[in-house]
C-alpha cells in the first residue's frame, strides 16, 4: 500500500479545504506615490476582497515591491479581463507583474544525484498539500534514488551525465522537463554542474541548496572548508542559480552550532538537517510567489 | 565627561536626519473589502506618498488590522484636518485608530530596582537614538541604580515601595509619571507587584520582562524552577501587564541554551543576555508603532 | 528497487568503517576524589585507551556523573572479566554503571499512529548508518503508515488501541517487543496513552516527543494552546516517559519562530520541522549513551 | 554615587564565594594511552578533588587537549612543587601546560574607538565577578568613552593614533599594558590596524571581535558587503588576531536573521547586539582557560 497524497494530515485541513480561490499578484517597478492605492482600488472596484498585502520600497534603487492576495468569490474581472487591466496598469506605472491563480497548481522538477535527504523531505511537504506546488517528476544522473520517487508516486527519469556529453545530457532532461510542463527545476543535492545556456533558460526558476553560509565556502568541499577554517557554525543556503558559481540570488539560509567534536560526518550530518529545511522552505516561499529578485538578492514577503 | 546624545553612532546617521518627516497609523476594525483601498485612497488623495503598509486579517476572528507609514513632505491636510478625515473613515468603517507623528517623540518611564543590565541596554539604544522615543525618567524603589541614570544624564527618583503603604507609593509614582508626561511605562526587571487601579491606568502602555518563556515558569522564582525541570532551554518574555499575574499580551520572546553544567548563577547570567535583549526590542516594536493587542495576543508588524 | 541500509552516505565513511571497536562505560554515584583517577587507571592498567571522557559533578547533589568511551584494540580484559572487575569498582566506590560495546547494536521499536515525519527521519538516519542504533520494527494502532515501514525494510506490526480492550493491546504489543528483543522504545507521535504499568516496565528506555516547549502546554492540545496564548516560538521536547503526564525527565528541546500570521496549520507544519529533529537526536544521544537520569532531569555528555 | 563592583548581584553570590579555591590546568601534547590516567592520578596522590574534566583527541592531527579544574581545599602541594611535578610529566608526555590559580585574577585590558556597546558589555560583566578576571584598563585613540570607564571607576589612558606613527603609537600602549600588568588585551570594536609586531607579542592573547560571520566578509565594511550580497543572516565572530586579517583562530560566533526591510542601520544596531554578546563569551572562555589554539582553530571547553 502507497501514502495517498494527504492520507496523513494530522488533523490539518488540506490547503484547498482551507482556503477560497484567490489570485496572488507579484508586481516590481519605479517607486513613485498612488502605487497602493492603484493596485488596493483596482481590486476593490471589482468586487475583490484583499487577503494578504505585503510590499517594500527600497529607498536606495528606487524600487517599489508588492505582494497582494485576494479573494475571486465576488470578483468581476475574468482572467483575460484581469490581464488586460494589468497591462494597461503596467503601462502607467512601468510595472512588471506576475499573477497566479490559486486553482493552477505550479509544476515542480527535482533534479537529485544519490543523497535522498532533500528529495524525501520535498516530496513528504507535497503529500501533506503544504509545497504550494505539484511534484511532477524526478531527473537523476543515477539510479539509486528510483524507489524514494516510486514510493511517493512521483515519476523518475534518470539522464546520465557526462561531462563530454553534457550538451546532450541537458538537451535529454529539457525534453523531459518540458514534457512536464514544469515551472520550477529544484536542484536537490544535484551534483552536476549545468552549462550557462540551461541555467539560463532557467533563470529565476531554477533553486538550489548550497551546504554553507554563503558567501562563506562556495563549491563542493564547503564542509571541509568550514571544518579547515575552524568556524562554530555551520549553514545551508537556499538561492537561485546564475551562471556565477554560488553568486545568485539568495532566498534562506540557516545555521547549526558545531564543536571541534564534530568529525567531517558530524558536520555532514548536522549540514544535512539544515539543508532539507532551508531547501524545502525556499522551494515553497517561491511557490507561494513570496520571492522577489531585487537588486541585492530578493524581496521575501514571509 | 558624560556621553552626549547620540555622540556615538557608529557611522550611522541620527533617525532624524536619515528619516523624513512621517505619519504611522494604526487601525483595528471589523475585516470587510475596500479598507486597504479606503486607508490608501485617503493618503494618496492628499498627496501623501506611503512608504510602508502592512496588515493582517485574522481569518477567526474576523478583525481587520493595519500599520501604514506616509511621508508627510507633500501631504496636504494639517493634523486638526487628519483627525477629522480618519474619524470620519472611522465611523465609515467601525475604525479604532492611533495616529503618531515622527516629530512628537514619545516619552518613557522606567521602573527598576536593583538590577541594572535592562536599564543599561535601553538607555544606550535611546543615546543611539534607535529607541523610537526619549527616556524621560527612571523611578526606583532602590537608589542602587542612580548613578547608572546619572551617567546618561536621565533623572531619577527614589519611590520606596512598602506593602503596607503602596497606595501612597503608586500616587506618588504617578505624579512624577504625570509631570513626567509619559506615554509608556516599562518595568526593567522592577521587583515589586503593582495594584490592579495602577495596571488599569496604564493599560496597553506598560511592558515588563519576564525572566522565562512563557507561559511557563510563571512568578517570581523562575530560573530555579526551570533548572528543578530540567529544561534545556531558558528564555524570556516582553509583555504588557494586565492583572493577571504574567498572563498579559506577549510581545517577544528568545531562548538560549542551558545544560546541566549551567548552576542557578549561569542560568541568571544567561538569561541577563536575554532579558535586556527582549525587552529592548519589544519597547522599540511598541514606540515605533508595530503593536497592536489582538484577540489571542499581540499583532507585531516587523 | 529498495535503498539499501547505507547506500547512501554522502561520501561519508559509514560509522563502523571510520571507528575502532569500542566500549562505552556510564557510571553514577556519590561524588569523592579519586573517581576519574580510579576509571582512567582501570582502563590503562588493561591496555585501554581513552578516546572520549566527560564527567559531570552536581554540587547540590554531591552526585558523580562520568561517560568513558575507549578503544577496545589492545584492552586486555574480555566482557566477562570488565564486568567483575566493573562490580568490585562498583562496590568500592556505591557505584552504578552501564557498559556497551560498539558492536552489539542497540535494537530500536517505534511507535507510530497516523503522521509519518518522525517516522521518516529515523528510517533515514538508520539508512545512513547514524542513529547509533538499529530499528527492529513498527508498531501501530493504524495501518496508514505500513508503507513507509515497508519501502525502508523494516517491519510492521499493527496493534489496534481500544481504550476499553488498552490491557490487551498492550499485553500484544509486549510479546511483539519480546519478540524484537527490544531494547528502547520511541514513540514517535503515537497518540495514545499507555499504562502505567507498560510505562514501569520500560522505564529510562521509553522516549517521547513531546509537541511543545515543556512545560508549556501539557496534553495533545498543546500547538492549539500556543497559538490562543499568543506565543512567539513554538517548542517540541523529546522526554522519557514518566507516569505523570509530559513530566519525565527531558532529553532535549528547540523552538521555532512563528508570528501572528501563522494559522493553526502552520504551527503544526513549523511544529513538524522540530518534532523529528528534537525526537530523532534525543534517540541518537539515548543509544549514544550520552544521557543519565539525574535528580532534576537528565545529564546530557553532548 | 558610583556603581560598587558586585553591588548588584540579582541574588546571585559572587563567583568567589561561590566556589572553593581551585586550579585549572590545561595540557596539550600528542595523543597516547594513559594521560587521563596520569593527570587524574597525579592529582589524586597529592589529595585534591577533580570538579571539571574535559578532554579532546583529535583524531586526525594526533593532539590530545585537555582542560582539568580540581579544588586545592585538601591538596599538599604547594606551587612550586605543584610546578615541577608538571614539568616532569611534560617531560615524560611531551606536553605543553598553563596552570592557572583561582586567586590569581587575570588582568585584562581593553581597547576602544569611539563605539561603547562591547565596552559597556565587558565593565557590565565584571562588575557582576562573571568575566572570570578584572579590567585594568581602557585604552583609546580617542578620548569619547572616557566617561564610560570612569563610571565604572576603571583608568583610561588616550594614546592617538596615526599612521605615520604607528610605531610610536604602539610602543606607548605597550608601556601602558606593561604598567598595567595586562594578560590579555580585548579589542572591543578597536578600528586600528595594530602592526605585525604588536600582534606578535600579544600572540594568543590578543582577542578582536570581527562583524560578520567569517570567513565571510573580511575587513572594516562587513556590513555593508553582507546587505549587497543579499544574506538572510547576519553574524559576529571572536577571534585571537594573527598577521593575516580576520583570519585569526575563532573562538565564538553567533549569528542573527536579517531581511529586505533592515536598512544598514538596522544591519549595524542588529549587528552590535551580537558583537558584544559574543565578545564577552569570548573573553569568559579565554579567561576561564576553556579555549586552547588548535591545527584548525580552537578547542573550545564549554
Amino acid at each position: 500500500m502507497r501514502p495517498r497524497r494527504r492520507a496523513v494530515s494530522d488533523g490539518a485541513l488540506s490547503a484547498e479545504a482551507r482556503e477560497p480561490r484567490t489570485a496572488t499578484l507579484l508586481i516590481m517597478c519605479p517607486d513613485r506615490p498612488g502605487l497602493v492605492a492603484a493596485i488596493s482600488g483596482f481590486i476593490y472596484r471589482h468586487g475583490g476582497n484583499i487577503l494578504a498585502a505585503d510590499q517594500h520600497s527600497d529607498v536606495e534603487s528606487g524600487r517599489f515591491y508588492m505582494r497582494v492576495v485576494w479573494d475571486l468569490g465576488g470578483f468581476a474581472l475574468d482572467r483575460a479581463g484581469t490581464a488586460a487591466a494589468l497591462d494597461a496598469l503596467g503601462r502607467d506605472y512601468a510595472m512588471e507583474w506576475d499573477l497566479r491563480y490559486s486553482e493552477t497548481q505550479q509544476r515542480v522538477a527535482v533534479l537529485v544525484s544519490k543523497t535522498p535527504h532533500c528529495l524525501y523531505d520535498l516530496l513528504q511537504a507535497r503529500q501533506l498539500g503544504e509545497l504550494g506546488g505539484d511534484i511532477v517528476g524526478v531527473i537523476s544522473n543515477h539510479d539509486d534514488l528510483r524507489s524514494v520517487a516510486s514510493h511517493f508516486d512521483v515519476p523518475y527519469v534518470s539522464v546520465p551525465m557526462r561531462a563530454a556529453a553534457r550538451d546532450r545530457s541537458e538537451s535529454e532532461m529539457q525534453a523531459v522537463l518540458t514534457e512536464w510542463r514544469a515551472d520550477l527545476v529544484v536542484l536537490a543535492r544535484y551534483m552536476q554542474v549545468l552549462s550557462d545556456k540551461f541555467v539560463d533558460r532557467w533563470q529565476g526558476r531554477l533553486i538550489n541548496i548550497h551546504h554553507s553560509f554563503l558567501p562563506a565556502f562556495v563549491g563542493a568541499r564547503a564542509y571541509r572548508q568550514a571544518r579547515e577554517r575552524g568556524v562554530k557554525m555551520i549553514g545551508a543556503t537556499a538561492h537561485y542559480v546564475t551562471n556565477e558559481l554560488d553568486k545568485g540570488p539568495i532566498i534562506e539560509q540557516d545555521v547549526v552550532r558545531v564543536s571541534h567534536q564534530d568529525t567531517l560526518s558530524d558536520f555532514i550530518r548536522k549540514g544535512r538537517e539544515l539543508e532539507r529545511i532551508v531547501l524545502t522552505r525556499a522551494v515553497r516561499l517561491h511557490l507561494e510567489r513570496r520571492v522577489v529578485v531585487s537588486e541585492t538578492g530578493t524581496v521575501v514577503f514571509s
